[in-house]
């Protein structure tokens, strides 16, 4: 059992608009199927979401009565209690935060993987407590300007005032140990999906 | 004569450490000629680099005198003059900002590409007046977590009320038309060079 993410990114790096609509439907080529992502699903047993995430779909947005995970296990990474509705349909609420619903998904007995399909701040969750058995993306061909990153982002500006203090005071370099890039492909409209095993 | 770029990025979309220090440079195989910049350098018979990037290189840094363009025509993107020593070395300045400098490389009679060599604001400034042929980056396998990103970004964060907010008044669809994959390839380390040919 994998935990693993496959997720639709835009070239600067954005998983959804300003208003929460996926990177993925920037792209016309975008539709059921598309991209590997039937036959990703059809590895996962499982699914997670975030509260956030899934509260936009489940209650705000349309995903019922045209529940698009139907025969997967959900769980949502959340710490208030899910709607009661929810619990009726057999969707599961983790129980002590992203390490504590990593144990669920780890005694569950699932048959298969596990899709965490966001939203970021879900995704970050995972790959910070070493949880993310594989870091999948889309890179979608377009450039979004704003929205919602994958990665948490520190923005720094250069100048040369920042370059003389940096001589003086060298910042500690951040990078963390690489990834291992297991997979790549190309799909017919340029979109090229990037599978790396982070080092945990 | 094609205006292009060859920049390395880490996954989550930064050229550059806080202090200015390429992304390159947290890969330990990046060395002279690796990741395809031997071959690129070879197409390439001019460069452009911005102002604060040159300083930093030509006054603050080192590299004089193992003067790293030889036998390059230089370009810099700047509003100020160069340093005398700068023009008797045949480095030329910028006359107008970016669309005035793209005339001066498209009248100069160049026997080679021009590389947009950095910082990330000049190559933002060539995408901008739609002067890129190729946009090419090569994607290093590692989170930096700061510093100076590629693309200029806009960063938002995604709430309920963001999203019901979006629902009563949705913004406009922020994406640019779909970039063109024209190449890329995966090195042994595991990045990943990709080619946009950017629609303008």
């Amino acid at each position: 059992m994998l935990i693993r993410t496959h997720v639709g990114v835009s070239l600067d790096g954005f998983v959804a608009t300003p208003d929460g609509l996926p990177a993925w439907d920037a792209m016309l080529t975008f539709g059921p199927g598309s991209h590997g992502n039937d036959e990703f699903s059809a590895q996962c047993a499982a699914v997670v979401i975030g509260r956030t995430s899934f509260d936009q779909g489940f209650e705000v947005g349309h995903w019922l009565p045209d529940w698009p995970y139907a025969g997967k296990q959900v769980y949502v990474l959340t710490s208030r209690p899910l709607p009661a509705k929810a619990t009726e349909m057999g969707i599961v609420a983790s129980r002590g935060g992203p390490a504590g619903l990593v144990e669920q998904l780890r005694g569950a007995g699932l048959a298969g993987d596990v899709q965490v399909l966001g939203g970021a701040r879900t995704i970050q969750a995972f790959l910070e407590v070493g949880a993310l058995d594989r870091l999948g993306m889309v890179v979608l061909p377009v450039l979004l300007g704003k929205g919602i990153p994958l990665f948490p982002l520190e923005i720094a500006t250069f100048s040369r005032e920042t370059w003389e203090a940096s001589l003086a005071a060298p910042n500690e370099a951040a990078a963390r140990p690489p990834l291992r890039l297991e997979d790549e492909r190309v799909f017919p409209d340029g979109a090229v999906e990037l599978v790396y095993r982070p080092e945990s």
